[in-house]
């Protein structure tokens, strides 16, 4: 099934269960009034919503509602936990070839992953508002699974059966003010405002035959002011699948339902398909010419991330966002 | 008032209001179910709670309870962002004497901060579960607010209205998985299992004279075992006070009310009071000594953290924890 919160005024939102073709939805609130509740009850809530989902695309149900992206917040508006890994290595790889350093070896049997800011989630279409366009402001497009209750220690094996929900993410990153908070190695606060998310999350069974278990087996397209960034594919390069970043999350402590974990930017390793993000174009561009050419996002720029499947329908609705000069 | 958060059950608890000697409660249930609930509509709310808060010191209500510390969870017991500062600089500076390195300056000027894991917050008498003692277990004594909404680029003076509660944490590390994710530069993930919290949460103006706005000026406390390992000031050394790491944690995003900001391990100039952590003593003996002579938690150890005021009464309730082994 698909689920999207909408605006109702609430900090969580109004859950609402969304036609497969995104178009209509009709409100959860007889099962579940936030998706974190139903996170919380997910065995006992889960199936009446999918008998909801069921009929609405059938067209059993009399009282849809058209569904206009622009109101829905995060699928989880705020969280309780936002664990990213970066787990398509070969964008590590030209983060290094860029700067002449090796990569180290470790990087391919251990994730990098950060623990993220998951109080402010936004929408896939509210705006990116930042103060200063000087912090280098960029996308990274990406996928995320949410997830139910985790034992601590759990095993990769087991670790994919805790996956609930499956999304769609722009990881909004400030690049000039990453080697600052890389230098002094206790991760990224300011150099990761609030991150966006796509209109729904969807169960895992609704994105068959495209997940694995493990990965989205999709393209995933991002365009700066409709012109295309690039369409790497999900599924292809990917290091680290969703079950290993889930066991690496609760090594040494469980996860609470509702916790989200990201792959980090999506990156082939052939080139010809494009980036995830500006600053991956920025290393090519260095490799290649001996300096970055594209700049970082501007104030009113268009960020647009999508991934449509082989029918031409849009997954998870695109993140469509402008940035904004923040004003107090 | 003081508030704490009693298990029933549920995640999140049942928001409690407890008599200034932590001796008798009463429901809040009537305001707020849950401190969440509270934080979210803290202006409309707290007054409410605070009439109760002053019938109940007052002897005014005739349905209180004992209160019983091994029911509370922490007062907030699922966070949606916990950062904690390293805001003692004695303690970094210690860190690179032991190993002869030398301060970067710039950590005078600006605090380092780690976005922790928030989803599973330990009340102040759980155990600490932990799977393999060779992982380095410590505990550290550290101060933390309970803000409101916070917005972004708040300035420091602007940053201290925020603050709606004060509370004690034993910040729990893995301290011999520390060296590798620091060198991954991405922060902590495995090195910092579940933190906990002492019994209750305390506002500001209850604290007085001992909070000035920006610092507890109280020492704390620290046993394993029943002997002190030390009981260094809060108020004293504190290089970056609250305000300050609040501010910090805001500037390039908005904080949502719940937001938990820590203080880092207590540490003063002065050694004579002893350290607030294992790491601290073993650095301060290594530099004596040449090595370390002291040896992190065993399971079966205890660990007590609390702040007494000078009439002899606990602030926040004792943190009284066993270490123990984690099975699943």
């Amino acid at each position: 099934m698909k689920l999207a919160t909408l605006k109702n005024g609430t900090r969580d939102g109004q859950l609402v269960v969304v036609s497969k073709d995104l178009s209509t939805y009709v409100p959860a609130s007889e099962v579940a009034p936030t998706l974190q509740a139903l996170l919380d009850q997910w065995d006992v809530l889960a199936p009446k919503l999918a008998s909801i989902y069921k009929a609405l695309n059938e067209g059993r149900l009399p009282q849809t509602k058209p569904l206009v992206p622009e109101n829905a917040m995060a699928p989880l508006p705020r969280a309780y936990q936002w664990c990213d890994g970066s787990a398509y290595l070969s964008h590590a790889e030209l983060v290094r070839k860029a700067r002449n350093a090796e990569m180290p070896a470790f990087l391919y049997q251990d994730p990098l992953m950060y623990q993220g800011a998951s109080d402010t989630f936004l929408g896939g279409r509210d705006d990116i508002e930042v103060a200063d366009e000087a912090w280098g402001i960029d996308l990274e497009a990406e996928i995320a699974v949410i997830t139910g209750d985790v034992p601590m220690g759990v095993s990769f094996s087991d670790a994919r059966q805790h996956i609930r929900l499956v999304t769609l993410v722009n990881d909004v990153s400030l690049r000039n003010l990453i080697p600052h908070e890389l230098s002094k190695g206790f991760g990224f606060v300011h150099s990761k405002p609030s991150t966006a998310f796509g209109t729904v999350a969807v169960t895992p069974d609704e994105l068959q035959p495209h997940w694995d278990g493990g990965r989205l087996n999709l393209p995933v397209v991002s365009h700066v002011n409709g012109k295309e960034l690039g369409h790497p594919h999900a599924g292809t390069d990917l290091d680290f699948d969703f079950p290993t970043l889930v066991a690496h999350a609760a090594k040494t402590r469980r996860l609470a339902a509702g916790t989200v974990i990201g792959s980090g930017t999506i990156s082939n390793r052939d080139l010809s398909v494009g980036s995830s993000c500006i600053a991956e174009r920025r290393m090519l561009e260095t490799i290649e010419t001996g300096k970055p050419a594209t700049g970082f996002l501007r104030f009113g720029d268009l960020v647009e991330i999508e991934v449509v499947d082989p029918d031409g329908k849009t997954v998870f609705g695109a993140i469509r966002q402008k940035v904004v000069r923040y004003g107090p």
